[in-house]
């Protein structure tokens, strides 16, 4: 039997084993640590198909867009996670997370790791049904976790409402009763103090 | 807008998160600390939609598949993770996971935990295709994060290279080319020592 095509598998799972160490600037709800991003990765494959009937978008591929929030944050592995309200230069992160994607996808077979590229290309451009909608997930779970911490890590950074607003703004689009959700999660925030 | 339905949904999100906090045996490849149930999870989606062209049956429900390793270790939230090497008495355990079923699934919408327990009995029963497969991929995880960190739980709980062939036995119907690989880092594992 051939095994190269499925040992290159078997070394990618492997090495993003190590998104499991990729800390987060949020807090985990029940237990006072950073969430990491196979966790954080874990909760939004979870929410999408727990919440897709609320998409705005008739006929979503549920399954595509499970696996592009499975894979989306895989780059950080060598990129790391960088914090969405702190001051960085768009380039260069782009250029620093096209590097890892390079390094990190080639070890698949080809035509696999042409999917994850385009999985990730289709997440970062946000223009098609399933990655607004996988974006709007990825907006809107560390709103709940950030709420559900009475606000540890807006608190920490010192984060606005306003900022908070500009931040989960791609939900409406992906859906209005998940914006309309969060909108009201991040009123009670304000009237709480915790932004 | 009514938003009890969305509301549960989002409670049933919440509750979750407790997943981060359920550790397992398994040690992290990269990171000495013990995998927790959340991270495990994710590792098994992304196996899933890696892997199931290895997969004997054909028209595998991929998506189902991913739905089931997603939320199959819900009830560890509750009942806590039981090592697959430990004297314990099925019948308890059956019982212990059952009432965590009964009380998490059920903060759901009714359709939705409906939904999610015939997953999980699915699961269990690992008598359909898509059960098999997540078995499969649910036992060849744990054993590349032994392999990996050169038999760590292994050697702590003293674990024997017989009881590993039997844990690993249902990956032998549900894929024969990963059966195979298992197979040989038992094989390595063995010779090196770590077991």
């Amino acid at each position: 039997m051939d095994f190269r095509r499925l040992k290159a598998q078997m070394d990618f799972i492997v090495e993003i084993d190590k998104l499991k160490q990729v800390l987060r600037q949020t807090f985990t709800i029940h237990e006072d640590r950073h969430e990491n991003d196979a966790e954080h990765s874990w909760h939004l494959a979870a929410m999408a198909f727990l919440l897709d009937e609320h998409a705005e978008y008739d006929g979503l591929d549920l399954l595509k867009v499970m696996r592009m929030v499975l894979v989306h944050d895989i780059v950080e592995i060598d990129a790391g996670d960088t914090y969405c309200y702190a001051d960085w230069d768009p380039e260069e992160k782009a250029e620093r997370e096209t590097r890892a994607a390079d390094r990190i996808f080639a070890m698949l077979p080809a035509d696999q790791a042409q999917e994850l590229r385009s999985l990730w290309d289709e997440f970062e451009g946000h223009n098609t049904p399933e990655s607004r909608f996988a974006v709007a997930l990825d907006r809107l779970q560390p709103l709940l976790l950030n709420y559900y911490t009475d606000g540890k890590s807006w608190s920490i950074h010192g984060v606005t409402r306003q900022q908070v607003m500009e931040r989960i703004a791609p939900i409406k689009d992906a859906s209005l009763a998940l914006w309309e959700y969060a909108r009201s999660l991040v009123d009670d925030a304000a009237q709480r103090g915790l932004l």
